[in-house]
């Protein structure tokens, strides 16, 4: 076994920041140390959160490490900024960096620079999940900053998507609600002390029940049963939900919150909870669960592939760069060359 | 040769319209189309459109087709959508696409749904672009609705990148910038009869004099030399354009217009112009040509490495995806197996 792999899984804090620096750096070695955790993932909760910048996610992120910290559970937090593939910085995670969990060893917080290439960003933080996971943190919260496609590629390595809503933000959010509402386990609703807090849940809402007709059925059931700040279409089956099994079928609920102040934050710990036990003991939620890791051997596949034959083509490639740069040859059939020359044929 | 090559070099509409559709399903056979295609190709220069929603981008469009018409230009715009996964429908196409260019023969407009996985989008647009280069549209635009990554990636098969500004977008453009600097040929601060216009342009010198030394020397020396409408650090070369070689290194011009009166225009297009000269006639431009072959190279290598492990393995990958999911086998060796049989070892 890799060494730094036992010293990851004996909580060695250093080894868990050395490890997810090699994750993230992809340098090749940090196969083996994949390869070795492994055996020892998949008992984290992993949540990704996601949702305009404005929304109050890093507040949000906050308070339910605190949340989670009282319920004694250990926290990791991955704080992804891929929105310019050019500053390499991740101003959320410093953000968060210097709040008050910094100094709780319960709580290990890593921002990750964007990889400045598509696809690889998710792969990156699905391994980094693996780390922290096999380190032992038993809640892992995945923040993006915005809500573009690679944000939404970005949750779908986690087990749990809350997708965090404010009012008043405007168009934009009209405009990323079409790819929010496929991804969205919870939406949390903050800032819902300010003025339109109610139009933004009507919103949503509509969404849902426009989503599905079977959503629309639930949405119109759930209506009228609000309970605490639970106000959205699936918020029935959650407030049901202490203790009776998850529905089997998921109707994301929308749930109102004042981050600041810390109000809401329960109900929000509750719901995600809940959805969880559906990730696990539905067959819906096994279903999804098992398609997640389809699309993670395919695109592990795709890395890996391109990876392996660089590694084997070396000079070639650079020498059909040349030839299609002289027009010698077209970029299809040079492309063809090569993956032949890689199967050796 | 195939046959609907031979109909797209024969300029029928039909032909090329059903040619991108192929490109754009990519189902296999459009490779040998493109490899047809390919000898007759680089003579378009193709110009990439983005900014941020509500910059003006679409009206902008309109007013370039325009311009071009008038120099006896054919035109082919790619709308292209990638903000959201599962729309599936590319709105900025349509909008165009009711314009009142709909009816010239020598404007051909098609809208590109996304394809729904990361990476190939720019791959698609580059080869939809083949197809209307050959087809003989000798300026085409790539319309991008966002500022994303994704479009980022997508305006890098571009000779040429515009991007659009607006003053009053407020924070968005702020965040967005990092990215856009490297990305920008060509600034047009859209709208510039609002207040605001001037700051704007401002922010963007401030921007591109921070990028680097060199590009602070440029905006300095440029300072004081504004010529109609153009303002920015890189004008001074523009202006100074008519007929002089383009300068050796390219700072990105700023200019202000008013797209929806037309205002501003014939300075833009005659920027978009200088730059294409600055691609083809100096070194710099011509060694980024180069590197933006490499990465085609490689980016479609990596397409078509999965292409033909899927088509090779078959069920081998759903297997390994069963045997993952049952944790018999961790991701990463359940990958190296796979690849190991694609390559016959």
């Amino acid at each position: 076994m890799h060494e730094l792999a036992e010293r990851i899984l004996a909580h060695d804090l250093r080894a868990v920041a050395r490890g997810l620096r090699f994750v993230d750096d992809r340098t090749g070695g940090h196969v083996q140390l994949l390869k070795d955790l492994f055996p020892h993932t998949g008992k984290a909760h992993v949540i990704g959160v996601t949702g305009n910048p404005g929304a109050g996610k890093s507040t949000l992120c906050d308070r339910l490490i605190e949340a989670f910290r009282k319920e004694g559970k250990t926290v990791g937090v991955l704080a992804v900024d891929p929105t310019s593939p050019y500053s390499g910085g991740a101003i959320l995670g410093d953000r968060i960096r210097m709040g008050r969990h910094a100094t709780d060893p319960g709580v290990f917080i890593r921002s990750v620079a964007t990889r400045g290439h598509l696809g690889g960003l998710s792969q990156s933080a699905r391994d980094m999940v693996r780390v922290l996971d096999a380190y032992g943190s038993e809640v892992i919260l995945i923040e993006t900053v915005g809500v573009g496609q690679d944000e939404i590629e970005i949750t779908r390595t986690a087990a749990t998507t809350l997708v965090v809503m404010a009012p008043g933000l405007g168009d934009d959010v009209q405009a990323s609600k079409a790819g929010i509402l496929e991804c969205a386990d919870v939406f949390a609703v903050n800032k819902a002390d300010r003025d339109g807090a109610d139009s933004t849940v009507r919103d949503l809402e509509l969404m849902i029940a426009l989503g599905t007709e079977t959503m629309a059925a639930a949405a119109s059931k759930s209506r009228g049963h609000v309970v605490h700040s639970n106000v959205g279409p699936g918020s029935a089956a959650i407030a049901a939900a202490d203790g009776a099994p998850p529905p089997e079928r998921w109707t994301p609920p929308i749930l109102k919150c004042v981050a600041t102040r810390g109000e809401g934050i329960a109900e929000l710990v509750k719901a995600l909870a809940v959805h969880r036990r559906w990730v696990e003991e539905t067959e819906a939620g096994r279903a999804r669960r098992e398609l997640r890791l389809a699309e993670e051997v395919r695109e592990g596949l795709r890395e890996a592939l391109i990876e392996a034959a660089v590694s084997a083509l070396g000079e070639k490639i650079d020498a059909a760069v040349r030839a299609v740069g002289a027009r010698e040859v077209d970029p299809y059939a040079a492309t063809e060359r090569l993956i032949e020359e890689f199967r050796g044929r």
